[in-house]
Formats: C-alpha cells, sequence, structure tokens
C-alpha cells in the first residue's frame, strides 16, 4: 500500500443543530482513510473491542481500506460523545469512553513497514512515536495533535514530532504549542521544532500551509448545509497526505513543489467540507472522486483574481 | 472628484498590546479618505471641533483630499477611546464623547454633490441617507454600519441601505442583520434587502464578497507586526471603493467584471493590513503606491494553486 494511517476506530455520540446520533461511525483513523482513500491505496492500524459491528468492517473493506492492521480485541470499543454550539465552531465532550483504545499498543503488520506515506493521527504522543519508530522511514511522515497533548505530555510530543515531517494543527493549538500569538512566528517556532510543513487549520476559515518557501493561504469552502462537523479536521488530512502520496512526491527530496503543496491543501479543505454536509461518515458512502475534483475547481472560481 | 466620503474625523485613545496613544488622528472618514486617496481623487465630509490641531489639517490636505466639505464648529471633535485584548482581535470601549458630531448634520457642498463614488462611513443610518439624498445619483453608492445600528436603528437602516448598492459588514453582524448564521444564506437575505453586493469582513481571516455572479473569497494578511487595528475595517472601504472608482466602473450598469470586485476586495485587504502596521493613522504618512502593489502581487503568490 502507499499509506498507513494510524488513530482511533470509534463510535460518536453527536448531537448538532441539524440533528443527532446515538451511536455512529467515527474516530481519527477512520476520517483520514475513508477520505485519503479517494487519492491513494491506504491501510489502518487501529483497535476496536468485540461491539465492532460488521457492518462497519463491510463499509471500510468495501472501500479497499486496508484492515490487516486493526485489531479486535475483548471490550468495547472507544466511544466519544459531544454536542455543537448552534454555529457549530465550539463543542463541548458529554463522554470519552476509552475502552480498549486504553490498552492500544500499534503493532505494524509486516506488510505496512516500508509503506513510503505515514498520517498519524491524534493519539498519545507516545504510540505516534512508536508507530513511526516500527517504519522503514517513509518518504513523508506527520501528524496531528491536540492541547491535551500540549499541555500534559509537552516533552513527549516534542520528542515525537521532531522526527516529523508535517504536522497539522489548529489555530489555538499552534498558538499553545509554541507561546507565540501571531501566525508566521508560531509556524516559525514550530517548524523549529522539527516539521518542516506546518498546516494551521482554521475551521470555517480555511488553513495556512507554512514552509521553507513561505506560505499558502486558502480561505474555507463555505456550505450551505452544514449537519456535523465532526471528522472535518481528519478528512482534511487524508485529502492532504492522501493527494501528496498519489502524486507520489514527497517535499523533504524536492519532489514536491510549492504548487503540489498548495494544491494538497485545497484537496484537503475540500474533503473537510464534504464530511460537514452528513452526519458520522454519511458523505463518503456516496461521495464520487468527480464531485471532489468539480468542487477543486469550484475553489479555483472563488479565490481567482 | 470622483470619490465622496462621509463619516467622523475623530481623536482616538488608543491602547494595544504593542502601546498607547492618548490623543491620536482617527475617525472613519479619515481612514477611508487617507486609504482611497492612494487611487483616487476623494474629498471628505464630516465634522470637527475647534480643538482640531492645524497639523491634522495639514496632513489631511498635503495628501489632496478635498476639505471643503470638512465644517469646523464650537465645541471638541469626537472621542473615542479603547483598548485591545492580547491578540488584538477583541477591543473594549472605555470612552465614547460624541461631542460636535452629536449636531452633525451633514451638508454637501455643490461641488461634490455630481460625484459618481460615494462611501458611507459607519454613522447614524439617517445622516447616510441624507447624504445619499443630496447627490445626484452616484454610479456607486454604499457604505458601513455597525451592531448598534442594527440592533437599536433597524427600520432606518433598512430604509437606508435598500438604496445602496453594496454594504460592507463584518461577520457577526451580518449574521445579526440577517437572522441568519450561514454565511451564504446571511448574505442573500441581505442583498434581498437592496444593496446587490456584500463584503462580508472576517478580520484576520480575510473577506468575501457576494454578488449576482456568485462569491469571491480571499484569505487574510499574516501580519508579523501588528500595532494597532483601528481602522482597519475603513481602510478596507478605502482601497475596495478607491480602486473600483480609480477603475472607473460600476457592477451596476456591467462595466464592472467579477474580476475588477475580486481585485477591489484584494487591494481593500491590502490597505487594512497596512492600516495595522502602526498606531492611528501613521502608516499613511508613509506608505507608497509601489508597497501597496508589491503586497497585492504578495497576495497572488500566497493564494495561488
Amino acid at each position: 500500500m502507499s499509506l498507513v494511517v494510524v488513530g482511533s476506530v470509534a463510535y460518536d455520540g453527536l448531537k448538532t443543530p441539524a440533528g443527532e446520533r446515538a451511536r455512529a461511525l467515527g474516530g481519527a483513523a477512520t476520517y483520514i482513510a475513508l477520505s485519503a482513500r479517494y487519492f491513494t491505496p491506504a491501510s489502518i492500524v487501529a483497535i476496536v473491542g468485540e461491539d465492532f459491528d460488521q457492518q462497519d468492517v463491510d463499509f471500510l473493506a468495501s472501500r479497499q481500506i486496508g484492515l490487516e492492521g486493526l485489531e479486535r480485541v475483548p471490550g468495547k470499543t472507544f466511544f466519544w460523545a459531544g454536542v455543537y454550539s448552534d454555529d457549530m465552531n465550539d463543542r463541548t465532550t458529554l463522554a470519552t469512553e476509552l475502552n480498549v483504545f486504553a490498552g492500544f499498543d500499534p503493532k505494524l503488520p509486516e506488510s505496512y513497514r516500508s509503506a513510503p506515506y505515514l498520517m498519524l493521527g491524534n493519539i498519545q504522543p507516545g504510540l505516534q512515536r512508536s508507530v513511526l519508530g516500527q517504519m522503514a522511514r517513509p518518504r513523508l511522515a506527520g501528524g496531528d495533535t491536540m492541547n491535551f497533548w500540549i499541555n500534559d505530555f509537552r516533552g513527549e510530543l516534542l520528542e515525537t514530532i521532531k522526527d516529523w515531517d508535517f504536522l497539522l494543527i489548529n489555530d489555538s493549538e499552534a498558538k499553545l504549542l509554541s507561546g507565540e500569538t501571531n501566525l508566521k512566528r508560531a509556524a516559525s517556532a514550530i517548524r523549529a521544532m522539527g516539521p518542516k510543513i506546518i498546516v494551521i487549520k482554521r475551521g470555517e476559515y480555511g488553513a495556512v500551509l507554512f514552509h521553507e518557501g513561505g506560505h499558502f493561504s486558502l480561505p474555507g469552502y463555505i456550505l450551505e448545509t452544514l449537519k456535523d462537523p465532526t471528522g472535518a479536521g481528519d478528512c482534511f488530512a487524508g485529502g492532504f497526505i492522501g493527494y501528496l502520496a498519489s502524486r507520489g512526491v514527497s517535499p523533504l527530496d524536492g519532489t514536491a513543489t510549492q504548487e503540489d503543496l498548495a494544491r494538497a491543501v485545497v484537496y484537503g479543505s475540500v474533503m473537510g467540507s464534504f464530511c460537514c454536509e452528513e452526519f458520522s461518515v454519511d458523505r463518503f458512502r456516496t461521495l464520487t472522486r468527480e464531485e471532489i475534483d468539480t468542487r477543486f475547481d469550484e475553489f479555483r472560481r472563488f479565490t481567482a483574481f
């Protein structure tokens, strides 16, 4: 395969102004892989419990997502529940039940170890480091993190991201990690920690990529129908690395141009925007590559001057 | 002249994380005219008190801003004071002393009445309507407003903007005015109130223009040095209408293309970004047209894909 994705496979309890779901397929690895799969072969490393529905396995398998690394153990699958604010820009966590995820110790199947692209979803930094350590050095490896790890696992996080090529992080977390309120200075500070490519996600406002040659900034896609923003950041990640993997390029050996990186951000944004249109992973049950490319062209039209 | 600008000419007491000024030149009309003047001849309609410094008159005159409509009356000039939050995204008003502005009843000099472009800065909607009523219909007329008028003068505001061609408004105010939380639906609702062009300003995140043919979205310029955001929205307005005036076009008679409108948004953003680099209007004491065009090109580079 081309891309290894590590992270949670979970069930989510979702409540948004558009409705609710008591138990819907979710998890960072799920969203990342479903999104990336439109661009490149992808395989998951994750853990689920005995309660994980066969129909969800079937759905992932129907997308030809590699499941050799999906461990199934006694116990219950990771469960998260949250409720979104009226404008869906904020959410309150109602429940986080780690369940089998508490004992997650990712073991990469042999067939995964030489994959050229690696996306580490938002999990404990030590686990992210362990996964990268099990691989022959990928051509491009990076991941996501969150305020919890930045605040309470700072040392371990710094030890982990120093080996990454890229970091996806949101606005406020970039400021938290760097101690800088200015976005440019925050990005410089984080680049000095290791990852040479920083993508700062700004929710509905878009994303900014910083790299050696400067930066690329993209406004958000303005959705008319927004049902559930859960997983949008992960779908961004999937589109971003999926596109780079599909091009077979890496910024590290000079084979990815600034244009490749910029387009990866656009594809990331396209995938994040589709994710929000339905609850859970439902948009990916019907989404076609043609719709993706149509929206990419739409981005071109509404940003050209 | 080509552009008439109506609004406040004021003194501001400013406190930001970068420093403070006890009494610095400010006011919507001041910022709009200074910004627009890089693109087109512009004249002010405003009122000041006896305390208005000759050096400030001289500064505006040195920029060839038309001051025939700058009324000087007994009393003190409008004074506003505020303090900005650490990230400068929020501010708290410490003082609003209307002074002579309380009696402002704009009377357009004869020479202003046939100007083809009109920008109504954020003042009481009734006064904005009175100014438009004193003019032969400009080729392009529009303005700015704020939450105070939307909440407490809604009827008068609606009566006023129904005759406007464009409205500049910020994110939260667009939602307040329209009652819609979704940006696209908010813009549609406002377009149904009269102005066919809506520019929604999103501060550091950029701006979105909605018009008949769709929308144009631009991310914000990422400043490394941000000293004082006061007036940035007005400078955006000045660049926006100043550029359209310089092209001699109007979207209303079909002479302004989507590209003209998009570039007007970029020039607006360029001017807003420069405004923040120094306190008060100080950046405009040294800013050159060459620097403006260089930053315009920079926008092109960091948004291209």
